[in-house]
């Protein structure tokens, strides 16, 4: 293993210093792991607190700024954040509307949030859960019962943040963000395991002709092995996974995310994109927009997940609408 | 080997015809291999190209778009664009202002790019040619006479695209490109070599406790082969080493570019990213702008590239204009 760290167990606060260093527009409590915009919301605004096991960046620090999320709470590597830090997180953004927590279904992720929202309820701060589950390859796995939460998240925490922005309730913006996970499904291919640094060598064993197909953002098992074939088969299996399962009629708007797992480069994941639009356009599904790049990854892990959301106009104004993040920025 | 990808011989058509289908914004011409923007410039307005070898992406074409490059014209992989692609693209932008050739020093980049200036010129288009040598690395190349050009080229691609967008001429256009060149030092490190699919191996044999000091962004052979080390160490060595050759004085300002090769995930490039900010302080160096990511790459290749551009406030006030491309965007 040759990675660019000190040791295995300062990597997230050694990451965390330099993010503070990059972004010091953002305010990093590298102590407690908490990541928020440099001031408490303005009073009245719903405040969004995300956040999961490092080692997915961009995800959920590099989507905290004006149109997304309010806070972020990263673990250890592929290890839930703790209610301790969650709590401080919600404290630190509540401005007397409540806190929205968007939680990727992982079984640590969802009792430790819940054990937050229970510790900041009984402080008077008023939270909705969001349990984001949109992973189609399996129906529970090795951390979870039910399905997992993977690249639904990103499109999730850019609508609601802007519903949020927009002085929405807690209601509206707690319902809106259900809607989103509802409207999305994914799905994961590796090429290769991701190696965390404190294990020291790679999640499984791969051989140079076989992928994974279904994989899990932390390396979980998929539906099965199967073998390396050029992209335009894998694409066109990637995306018939996600149809069947989508409740898509042809002519409907889709918001696609073409995402890499890490380790894959941007070169290769345009070739995905190209041949995941050409399917979807032969199944009358039309793109009107999308991202391609490393946005919810699984540290070095080569493969890329598709994510398609199903945009109605509503959807895409707030799609649309400004963001100011490290990862995610647009006016 | 395993990539997403059809076949080498399609990877580059395959990946531009994504890129088309992502970015409508923007005008891709698979053919001719021509990427520009949706419309010619406003009469008057300096035009700016660049292009090189595929494989770094997003360098070029995902740097075209107002605020920065009004074209980019991609070879094959870790090859230069032949002249007749750098001429149709300039015949594309010219408004009558002319146009600069933003060239990074690659043997074959500076032959081509030099025959289609002449070609252009023959058709009364004005051409100037800036050269981008930053790598502080070696003297000499494979593929160079006289230093490589690497990540200074988002900062030039930037700053004289800003310049341009504000009605400058060819000769101040070119002067700031050449002004920002000579302000900014390069120096990267590779975990691991780059596999050019056509290929189908690494570029080179690099153990499992070494790393490539000095390396290039096509796997040109760097310095010397070095013992893998904490990131802490490494961090330091190429500090040390691009503050050597630079004429940095305390309390000077610079723009620091922190970027992967684009297999390296960005939870390690925030270590690095930390780690070079602490050397530099010591050394009374602020950081006043930074991007940390995967920027200029060399395909799948791990490891990181260090940028330096000494800013004053004219380069700041060029940094900070409003852009508009895939993967630099801000207002």
């Amino acid at each position: 293993m040759k990675k660019l760290i000190n040791t295995p167990e300062t990597l997230v606060a050694d990451a965390l210093t330099g993010f503070a260093a990059a972004h010091p527009g953002l305010a990093v409590d590298v102590e407690a792991r908490v990541v928020t915009r440099s001031a408490r919301p303005a009073a009245g605004k719903v405040a969004l607190v995300s956040g999961g096991g490092s080692g997915h960046e961009p995800l959920h620090a590099g989507f905290v700024g004006p149109g997304m999320l309010d806070a972020a709470c990263p673990g250890e590597v592929f290890t839930s954040p703790v209610p301790d830090q969650v709590l401080a997180a919600a404290r630190a953004v509540d401005a007397g509307a409540g806190v929205v927590f968007l939680v990727k279904n992982y079984s640590g992720d969802v009792m430790n949030f819940r054990l937050a929202a229970e510790l900041a309820a009984e402080e008077g701060v008023e939270v909705r859960q969001v349990l984001i589950d949109d992973d189609v390859a399996v129906e529970d796995s090795t951390w979870t019962a039910g399905r997992r939460g993977t690249g639904a998240t990103l499109v999730v925490e850019k609508t609601a943040g802007a519903l949020a922005e927009r002085g929405a309730s807690l209601e509206e913006v707690a319902a809106l963000a259900a809607e989103v996970n509802a409207a999305s499904r994914s799905f994961a291919l590796a090429l290769t395991a991701a190696t965390v640094p404190a294990v020291g060598r790679p999640g499984f064993d791969l051989p140079e002709d076989e992928i994974e197909m279904g994989v899990g953002i932390h390396g979980e098992p998929g539906r099965r092995r199967a073998p390396m074939r050029p992209v335009r088969e894998l694409a066109a299996e990637v995306v018939e996974t996600v149809l069947a399962d989508h409740d898509l009629s042809p002519g409907d708007p889709v918001i696609a995310l073409v995402n890499g797992l890490g380790g894959t480069p941007l070169l290769e994941l345009y070739v995905v994109f190209g041949e995941v639009h050409a399917r979807l356009a032969e199944h009358g599904v039309t793109i009107v927009r999308s991202l391609v790049g490393n946005y919810v990854t699984s540290l070095d892990m080569a493969g890329f997940s598709l994510t398609l959301t199903r945009a109605d106009a509503r959807l895409l104004d707030l799609w649309d609408a400004p963001v100011d993040t490290p990862a995610l920025r647009w006016s």
